[in-house]
């Protein structure tokens, strides 16, 4: 029961004290932006290639980021708000982008991305929460509890986390062409592959 | 004799069958408009902020920025053409962006990236390369002889290394905030930090 408590504890205390989400609608509000104008109209050696069997290219990865707002974020925040930690969320199909990429251009999947992030944030701007709500907790499939806090910010950091995926994807396609100066390109021994949120 | 025969074809395959110049200034061109679109307007948790001492935050890496463009890609090319391999480049300072940042906002900082990068695509297309420029060689103070399309393909992913930084500076703001969700965040493991190039 103590150690019970002390859990409550620590998840409070990571909720409340550090989150400020206009920071994540501010970064959630960039993002669309950002990768289209890296992304759009460039040759298809740096949207389309991948960095070997079973990885994405850029194209797999903004399909991926539309499903997530379809499946990921607003259904799981309104989960927390309706369920609390009652039922679990429905598990994420990491392989959902499949269905989001089929016969689609990359720049129908940035304007998707576009309009799926602005609807999602107008609804969670809707929601109108306040701080005692980012501290109401969900249950997530693998990870157990989580809260409202963690959730929306993991939704920001997600960006962040394609974001630096897709860079590492492009530079892989220049890894030869660099010669020697690899040496030198972070990006190029970069390991930090992201699994599902 | 013969090993340097051997060395010499080597660096001549890898510079003539991999390279086309228009990818590469394709990709040149999106990450003025893709830096700005992301980081512009930003709250300063996410741009000012960095991931502990002696590190950069994105305002420093887009000052980096442009002192690379000031100081390495178009001198180093001009160096080849001019010298070939009997002249070393000048070293690239890796703190050379202080003096780009001083006293100057990020939104400035931005203006100056566009416009630097732009007056530098301008003058690379009028050098008007051919196929066999860029077999030509020149000297690296660290890494000895590279050749021509080594320097400018190392242009175009150090763009990449940077884009792959700056997000990590910035997921590394909220490692704590995400709460347990961090172990699916790809980003927030990475330790691929780039040198000097």
């Amino acid at each position: 029961m103590i150690l019970r408590e002390g859990k409550l504890k620590k998840i409070q205390s990571r909720a409340v004290m550090e989150h400020n989400l206009d920071y994540t609608i501010s970064l959630l509000t960039h993002t669309p932006a950002a990768l289209n104008a890296l992304l759009r109209d460039l040759p298809e050696i740096w949207t389309l290639r991948n960095e070997g069997e079973k990885t994405w290219s850029a194209f797999d990865v903004v399909g991926h980021l539309n499903y997530a707002e379809r499946a990921n974020w607003i259904p799981r925040a309104k989960s927390i708000l309706q369920f609390g930690e009652t039922r679990a969320f429905d598990p994420f199909d990491r392989e959902g982008q499949s269905r989001e990429i089929q016969g689609k251009s990359l720049g129908q999947l940035l304007d998707e991305f576009a309009r799926l992030r602005s609807e999602n944030i107008t609804e969670l701007r809707a929601l109108n929460l306040q701080p005692k709500d980012l501290e109401r907790r969900g249950l997530h499939p693998s990870l157990g509890v989580i809260t409202l806090s963690e959730l929306l910010a993991t939704w920001a950091a997600h960006d962040l986390t394609h974001l630096h995926q897709i860079s590492r994807i492009m530079a892989h396609q220049y890894q030869d062409t660099v010669g020697p100066f690899s040496r030198f390109l972070g990006v190029l021994k970069c390991a930090g592959h992201s699994a599902t949120a």
